[in-house]
Parts: C-alpha cells; sequence; structure tokens
C-alpha cells in the first residue's frame, strides 16, 4: 500500500508506484454513479482545481462582485452551473480539529487523513502515493501550477512527500529527485518560487534545480514572454522569488491563472495518454488570512478565469474531467457584518468600496510605508483608490492610516487600510487562521457524477485513483 | 397570475387560486430531471423543512458536536447523505442585499423575489399564491410548524399576505380569514405565538382565533399531554406565548420539534390526496441573532431530530418528497476563530465547553439577574455548566459576569456568558444579523433530482408548483 520515500536522486522503487491506495474511507457507491455516466466516455484527462481557502462565503462574496445592479437576478458564476455537492475538510491531527492547506491537500491527493503540516504522509511518517504519481506511472503527462511558491502546502501534496510544509527547499528536491519510472514526475511546474529552486534567489540545499531541470531537457521560464515563446512539453516557469503579485497588483510580466492554465494544458494534451493537472488559486486564502477583501475578490476572479479555460477545454475535448474545490475556508469572512456603525448587522454587502482599488492595500500601504513619515497618505491612496471610495474616507479613517505610519509597522498600515474597505463593504472576518465549514465542490465532463453530494476530500483521491486505474 | 387580497372574512376569489405561478425565474431543465426520476412515483406528500439561519457553518458546527472523539473520521449527520445542492438567498430589496426570513420564506413559498419585511407579496404589494395554497386547492392536508411564534415570518409566508411581518395579530387574522374552496388553508397549526391567537395573552386585534378555529371544528391544544391525547385532524397549538424555550430550555410540557412534526404527520397523512407541510427549526437563527453557541446547537440538535422523522415516514411512505434547506446563515458564526488569547487563529473547535451547558446562556443569565445584585454568580453557573468547563473559568471570566450584573441589563449578563464559551469553544461571530452566502439543499424521494446543484431560493417554489400541478 505503501512506499519509503527514496532520497537518492532519482531513484524511487518500482515496487512502491504499483500500488494504488483506494478506498481505505471512501463510502461512495461508485457503481451506482457510474451507471449515470450516459456516455460511456472513458476519463481520459483530469483538471483538478483547488481554491485555496474557497469557502461558501468567499464563493457568494465573489456572486455578489458579479452581479448586475441593473437586472433583478443575480448573474451566475463560472461555477455555479457545476455544483454537484460540497466536502469535509476536517484533518487527523492531535492537536488540532480544523485542517491546514497541506493535511487537506494531502487528502485530496493521497486519500489519507493527516495531521496539519503534512505533505503526502501519514502521522505514521508513512509515505503514500499521490494521484499525480499514478498519472505519471500510467504513463501520462502530469502539471503544477500555483499562484504561491510552486512548493507551497496544496501543489507539494501532489508532488512531493515530507514531514514539513515548512521545508520547500525539500520539497523542490522532491519535484527534481524522486522519479516515476525514471522520469520526473511533473512536466509541467508553473507559478512562483525561485528561492527554492535557485541558490541566488535564497536556496539553502545545495544544487540550482533550474539548472539541473534545463540540463534534463525541462525548459527554464521566467516571465510571461518567455512562457509564450516556449514550445517544450516539459518546462519549469517561476515567475517570482516567492509567491506571485496578486492579480490586480502584477505587471504584464507575469502571467495569470488562466494563461499559465492554457500555457499548460497546451503542452500536456500532446501526451497520447492524458494527463493529470492540479491548479491552485493559492491567495485567495492568503487574501483572508489578511482579512484582505480586495485581495480575495482579486484572487478569485484569477481562479475563476483559469477554471473557465479548464471548462472551456473539456467542452471541445469531451474526454476531460474537471473537479473544482477548496482545501478549507479561511478568515471568518462574512458578508453583512457588524460594522462599527451597526452593530445589529447591516443587511448588504456593498461591492463598490472593493472594485474602487486598483491595487491592494498591501500594495498601497508598501508604498506608504516606503514613503516614510512625511508619505503624503492622502495622495497616494488616491492614486489607487477610485473617487468613489476615495471621497467618502472619512478624515478620521484617513488619520488612522497616519497613525498606523507613525508605527512603522507595515502591516499596521495594511490593516488600517483594510478596515475603510471592510467598514464600508460590510464585510466581516472572525480570524487570521481557517475555518471548518464544510466547501463546495464542482463538476464536469465524463464521472461527474461520482462526486456529487456530501464527500470527504479523501473521496477526491479515491475517486480519481479509480478513474485513472478503470481508464489506463 | 396573481390574486388581491381579501380581507372579508371566510371569502378568498376562487379566480385567484386556480392559476399557478410558475417558472418565472427557475432555469431549470425540469425534463432532465424528471428522467431521473427512475422509478416514476408520483409524488403524494410534500414535506418542506426549513432551519431557519442554518448556513453551512452552522451545519459544521453540529457536525463536530456529533463527533465521537474516539474514531478517526466525523460521524455523519442525518442531513449529509441526501445534500443535493446549495441555494441562493438574495432578496429584491430596494435598500438591502441580504435577505432576512419573510423575503426568504416568500421565496421559497411563492417564487418570487421581494423586499425584507414581506409576506407572501413582491414590492408592488401584489400578492402571490403560496405552495401551501396551491396544496389545499387541490385539496391536499396542510399544516405548519414552528418553534418561534407560528404567525412568525417564515411560517406566515407560506400561509398569509401581508405587507409587514411585524403584523403578526393580522397573520394570524389570515391564517383564519383567508379560505380556499371555502375550508381554512391550514388543518395542522403547531408552535408558539397565543399572544397573536388570544387577547388576554396580548393580541391586539379583535377576535378570540383559538376559540374561533375550535367553533370551526379545531381542536386547541396548549401542551405536549394534550397533543399526544388529541384525536382531531385539525389542530392548533399553541405552547407559549411567544416563542418556545429552546430545546434544552424545555420543560416537559413543551413539545419537541419532532413531536410537532410527527403529530402532524399522523394527521395530515389520512388525506386521501397527500399533504403539503413546512416544518421550521425558528430559533437557530434566533440563537445566532444573540452569538450563542450553546443555543444554536441545541436548535441544530431539534431539527435534526424533526428532519429524521420527517425522513423516517418518507422512507415508510415512498410517496413523500423531504426538501430541506435554510432561508440564509445568520451571525457570521465560524469555528475556529479569533480568540483574544490567539489572534492568528486557533485550529481547533472545542465542543465540550458547548455540552458542558445544561441550559443556554440567557436561562442562566435570566437566573443571575432574578437573584438580583446579591446573586450567587458562580452558585449559578455551577449548577447549569459541567465541571469541564466550570473548573476552568477564570476569576477574571466569573468578573465578566459581575460587572454585567451590576449594570442591571440581562442582555449583557447573557453576552459576558456567551463570551466564556465562545472563548473555550473557539467560537467566532461577525454579527448580530444575517450573512449572504449560500445553503444548503437536502432532498430525499420521488424527483429529488430536480433539487440538485445550485438553484435560488425561488425555484423551490417553482419546483414544487410544478410537482403539485404534474400529480394532481
Amino acid at each position: 500500500m505503501v512506499f519509503k520515500r527514496s532520497i537518492t536522486k532519482k531513484i524511487v522503487t518500482a515496487a512502491v508506484l504499483s500500488s494504488v491506495v483506494v478506498g481505505s474511507f471512501a463510502s461512495l457507491n461508485q457503481d451506482a454513479a457510474k451507471a449515470e455516466n450516459e456516455s460511456g466516455t472513458k476519463v481520459k484527462n483530469v483538471i483538478f482545481l483547488i481554491g485555496d481557502g474557497m469557502g461558501p462565503s468567499t464563493v457568494a462574496a465573489h456572486r455578489y462582485m458579479k452581479d448586475d445592479p441593473n437586472t433583478k437576478t443575480m448573474e451566475a458564476l463560472e461555477f455555479d452551473k457545476y455544483l454537484v455537492g460540497m466536502q469535509t475538510t476536517y484533518p487527523d491531527d492531535p492537536a488540532q480539529n480544523i485542517t491546514d492547506s497541506a493535511s487537506a491537500a494531502t487528502a485530496m491527493a493521497s486519500g489519507i487523513k493527516t495531521y496539519n503540516n503534512a505533505i503526502g504522509m501519514d502521522n505514521d511518517k508513512t509515505i503514500y502515493k499521490t494521484v499525480l504519481e499514478k498519472a505519471k506511472e500510467d504513463g501520462m503527462a502530469t502539471g503544477l501550477i500555483a499562484t504561491s511558491e510552486i512548493t507551497h502546502a496544496t501543489p507539494a501534496s501532489y508532488g512531493a512527500h515530507d514531514e514539513s510544509r515548512q521545508n520547500m527547499d525539500a520539497i523542490a528536491d522532491d519535484y527534481y529527485k524522486e522519479l516515476v519510472n525514471g522520469e520526473h514526475k511533473v512536466d509541467v511546474l508553473l507559478g512562483g518560487g525561485s528561492k527554492n529552486f535557485i541558490p541566488e534567489h535564497g536556496r539553502k540545499n545545495p544544487g540550482n534545480l533550474a539548472e539541473m531541470f534545463v540540463e534534463d531537457g525541462y525548459s527554464y521560464v521566467t516571465n510571461k514572454e518567455e512562457l509564450m515563446n516556449d514550445q517544450n512539453n516539459q518546462v519549469l516557469g517561476l515567475f517570482a522569488t516567492g509567491g506571485l503579485p496578486k492579480m490586480i497588483d502584477r505587471d504584464e510580466s507575469i502571467p495569470s491563472l488562466e494563461e499559465m492554465t492554457t500555457a499548460a494544458i497546451e503542452r500536456l494534451d500532446d501526451n497520447e495518454k492524458g494527463f493529470f493537472l492540479m491548479i491552485e488559486g493559492s491567495q485567495i486564502d492568503w487574501a483572508e488570512h489578511d482579512n484582505d477583501i480586495v485581495g480575495t475578490m482579486s484572487e478569485m476572479e484569477d481562479f475563476e478565469r483559469a477554471f473557465k479555460a479548464a471548462i472551456d477545454f473539456a467542452k471541445k475535448d469531451g474526454e476531460t474531467l474537471v473537479v473544482t474545490t477548496a482545501d478549507h475556508a479561511t478568515g471568518g469572512l462574512s458578508l453583512g457584518s457588524n460594522t462599527k456603525a451597526n452593530p445589529s448587522g447591516d443587511y448588504n454587502f456593498h461591492i463598490s468600496p472593493i472594485t474602487a482599488f486598483k491595487k491592494t492595500p498591501d500594495y498601497i500601504a508598501a508604498e506608504i510605508g516606503a514613503a516614510g513619515q512625511s508619505a503624503d497618505v492622502e495622495g497616494i491612496m488616491k492614486k489607487y483608490i477610485d473617487s468613489s471610495l476615495y471621497s467618502k474616507i472619512t478624515a478620521e479613517q484617513f488619520q488612522t492610516v497616519k497613525n498606523a505610519l507613525s508605527t512603522n509597522n507595515p502591516y499596521k498600515i495594511d490593516d488600517a487600510i483594510e478596515d475603510i474597505v471592510d467598514e464600508h463593504s460590510v464585510t466581516g472576518w472572525t480570524t487570521g487562521g481557517h475555518t471548518g465549514e464544510e466547501v463546495p465542490v464542482y463538476a464536469f465532463g465524463p464521472e461527474k457524477n461520482r462526486f456529487k453530494g456530501l464527500i470527504d476530500n479523501t473521496d477526491q483521491a479515491h475517486i480519481i485513483f479509480n478513474l485513472l486505474e478503470e481508464n489506463k
């Protein structure tokens, strides 16, 4: 059932990858679901999208953002018609019962419950095969895309095995060293995080992995233009030393999640045996940890566009299953929350104070902080906040930003700006951490019905293992 | 399409009730769903359960409450295997974009979007037929059950029409005065709220409606024993002047939601043409408005037991459709939220501090308040809080309750006790009002597939109108 991790370069025991970890937890009626795949089409390709932190309230906030106020009904999101159910997300951690992204992604990738912080292993440190490794074993092409470091917890759980998500250099090593049938296990790696691949960018472990991948035939690209001009089916694309800038903070040199998705699919689809691709909207969660509604909505837009690109491909292709879900919710986000002015609740979630922002509060705070104690706070905020909101910011609210500036703590400047948008939009948060509610599950394509109803995050792996095995 | 409300006793224009308001907003593929009802069984009975305020986090909190810590997986809720999707809840209100219970229930009962506060009418004050009225028109038996006043917004929206949910005396009048085919439209009315029926209990409108219902052949019962001993198929049961006590605060004289459900089904099932029954777990929402996790969990337990009673009947019956959902979420509840001690989030939702409570904080606060300034705060709290939590309450926390007592404001005593359980359990709230996320939809029985995926709250009415019309 399991394999011991090989730490020797380019060696992974074959016996390891020939067994399939399936069904330990799933209580699904797969036969009944199979009967519902009327076309009988096999699943050639699997695209699995994870909106990190995309809980029910995050989806609803995005729905309000996309509403046309001139119509009586709310416009549908790209996700809407593919909703098939929800999933539970709890971990198996001795000290915590709300999941982190590592435990949740390990559940979805390998089908096991584990402790928070674990990458591809359980509480006994036993290593479990991931659906990506199974796909590669079966001769399929594979890809990982994230807007965080590509070695961050979620993508790591599909392509690496480590006791701790913190070991991002070692996770990058796994991408390079752990081979499947003598081949690198991930053909397309796109995201941020050159600091875990390249010593000059901050990597502490030995070796320049970007160079080593190039030696083995990969392209290495570092900006959108290079990605677009590249023709190689194996590519490592690292577009920032850490996480990518948020969508509304990006310049033209950084590809969007949609562009990375399209670039990956073009390459992976050349494999006749099909492909497995995991795409993460990583920073929905990051913005929620920061209690930043502007950033959260920026990253939901980025994620939805990538989702649409995946769906558009799947519709044309006909043999592609697209599954989309979240690993957990983050921040205790709520629409129509307490404001200082109205403790009993304002039954509104106003989007115009959010759409007024041209950059995230983080970006604006950084510029204010960089300008020093004599910063023109009003001037900088005016540059990045449309007058629809800017004109409503009170002298008292500007003063909170100036007070924050005087502390020389950039986080406090950021928080002060976030408080302003929260109050005007009626956005609420309870925490800088994760929360425990179930999250939505969307599916499109052949065998989508296997994902319907309430499932557990481990079922995602069990179902995909089954599909890969059936369709070899 | 619509009818003008008759305010004349016992007169409702026949033309009114002969038209069916269907399909204005629904974009459902009803034919496709029909094809999935493999058995071809007709829907004879419809039981529609509404967990008021039962958002995704409320369901998840209940899941954690029901978890057996000795097993690795979380135990399934009664609801779980019936999850078919989620619904949007937004209103059509000129000033608010988060719904209240009146607008949401009107959407589910009549299939129209309307303003917050509206009972069975739209923004133009046009009155729309409800699914309950349609059922009665077709000769079916009908029932309404709530743990709030039976004239509260949710049940009112199924059996009355009023510009404002506040007019609860007039809503009681509607139950009595608005006839369908010369008959009272609701055969079984069970809940709280004698203050809106009986002048001596507080009713301001003329007439003792309880007496008038009895004159017309109804039984009138006021406690559990009377309900259990009654044999009449038409019954008005009012078990409190206002809302019922919460489940964990009730004495034996008050029936549970499950007992009311069973009592109603026994009566309604005698009708050969079938029945429509709406059951509301009203006070999940009330406890959430109060940011009271103990009360919220009490009411979820009460609601789940009623749900199980409905499902058990439907399984035996074979011709009963059971649909369960919420009207909206309330309170911005989150599991694993900020505590004062840990602003970056504690990845836990601890249930033992909640299960330690034998009565709600409201109940305990009332007893402390009643004892006056010399109240034995520790003694009273010890009586109602198991030592597992009581022993962990700090001197500082007891002092917050004493400080609240000194203000002579019972709400502050309640809040102080709630703060204690929130901090120990890691429960977060953002608001005393409602929030805008989508809510889960569960369905069991013939035609359950019509409710699957993401639907709008108005679709609930459209689908049920269709089913009633098809199965006349």
